[in-house]
């Protein structure tokens, strides 16, 4: 896939830095590509469920943005991006000490683009897939990421 | 509705207070009833997204969380909860000071129940819907919640 | 809910009878106000599954059909209609005489309109939820319904 | 993936073979291996919406069916296949004169199987996807499939 904005890293980076809930759940971007952004999510026991293993809204939580910033990269620059909605398959229990979340542009349209959303789990060095799901992500063209979002979409 | 399970209250706020995830984004179980649980999520700067309202993964975590103890509620006692799926339209930014999450159980199968989700966002003291949405939930009859889940559902 | 144009009621009616799918099945509208509009799918052998029951994907057709048609009364004159995606799940087998589907508007955008779907079948005269779901829906202003829609949404 | 019964093929055939949705609306199997089923759906003024183009529910139904079938030629020779829920994204007009509809089996487990379902649309020879999904399968262990399903899942 083609980003229509040569910066598209520098502006996916800076608008996931603003993003409070990602260092507060110690959320990192860990690729940024047109189309394709993945995140990793480091185990602690803040994040897990009543068992101790990751709790799905946690690994929802970056999977959802994973496919938002997918979405993002293809946008031009003078742009913001909601998600409209996102549906997800907790297929595996996520037990392990990392989650990695994939998100996949698989249809960008003017305003609305679509996403598969992926998670994997890793234990004693081995990834178990424990998310599957899809994303709809809206461009707000002409409104810039830094400033509030409308509502009226 | 009717809980088979007298002490469903006490079990669900045990399997809660387990969630180490829930104490760490600050939410707290506000009405449990069969059928029926409510959370609050208090604004805080660490759960939003890039222009300061709440992020959508945190406003779906609070409702993927009361659509699965609002199944709960109707377990038998020695059972465990496990969301299958969820899918969320986020229908207004989440723009306030406090959610209010609520799951509410639609079909209550052996295995599978099925549940409403909503939140709404307070502002300047009046609720707007910001989610709606709906949970697939299964039962795991003789495990109980206190115990690891096993994967192969 | 109200309606900007007030020829909706026609509007809707004469999309509807475009559909060749609906005459197909034996589909036939029931209600329709403004947000909200139900049809009904009376039974035959040519629209079951392989038990004999309605086959899901008749039910969700209709439940499709009706959320579509909900958001379509809301639009402007000059306006089309496309589902973005919808989400339904199956509670109950569809086994009986006749199916109704209800669309209903939640939430009413500009570009976006988010319907809650539900389906009932009827037995010995007493009706069964079977069908519980969501969809999205487009609004492409400027597009009559009569022309053929565009792609790149 | 590997089946466990070696009669899956038959097994599928026999199933499809006893929906009168399929044959009413046009709809032949393909192509049936282990967590992948593949249906064609020829095109016909009787499957269209409004615009001409193939209905979103009939293109829905045929995905839906291919993701049962892939997930029924993985399940035992006594058993049932339900649909538990289903969500697809349109992601193109469904312009064309074939529909070939993708079922494909991400996780198969004991009670739920979760699919991914795939659509394209045929015109002027090249293909063309418009509808990407997911599907949420369950196995009915011990219930043959010729006989009516039970509700109560």
């Amino acid at each position: 896939m083609q980003a229509v904005d040569p910066d598209y890293d520098k502006r996916v980076r800076e608008s996931f830095a603003r993003q409070g809930a990602m260092a507060h759940i110690g959320a990192a971007l860990r690729r940024v590509e047109p189309g394709l952004v993945e995140i990793d999510l480091p185990y602690r026991p803040e994040l897990s469920q009543q068992h101790g293993f990751f709790h799905a809204g946690m690994v929802a939580t970056v999977a959802d943005s994973a496919g938002g910033y997918a979405s993002y990269t293809l946008f031009p620059a003078d742009s913001s991006v909601l998600t409209v909605e996102f549906k997800v398959n907790l297929i595996a229990p996520a037990d392990g000490d990392c989650v990695r979340a994939v998100g996949q542009v698989i249809r960008s349209g003017r305003t609305l683009t679509v996403c598969e959303l992926r998670a994997y789990v890793r234990k004693n060095g081995a990834e178990t897939q424990c998310l599957h799901g899809m994303a709809t992500v809206m461009c707000l063209a002409g409104r810039s990421d830094r400033g509030p979002a409308q509502a009226g979409k």
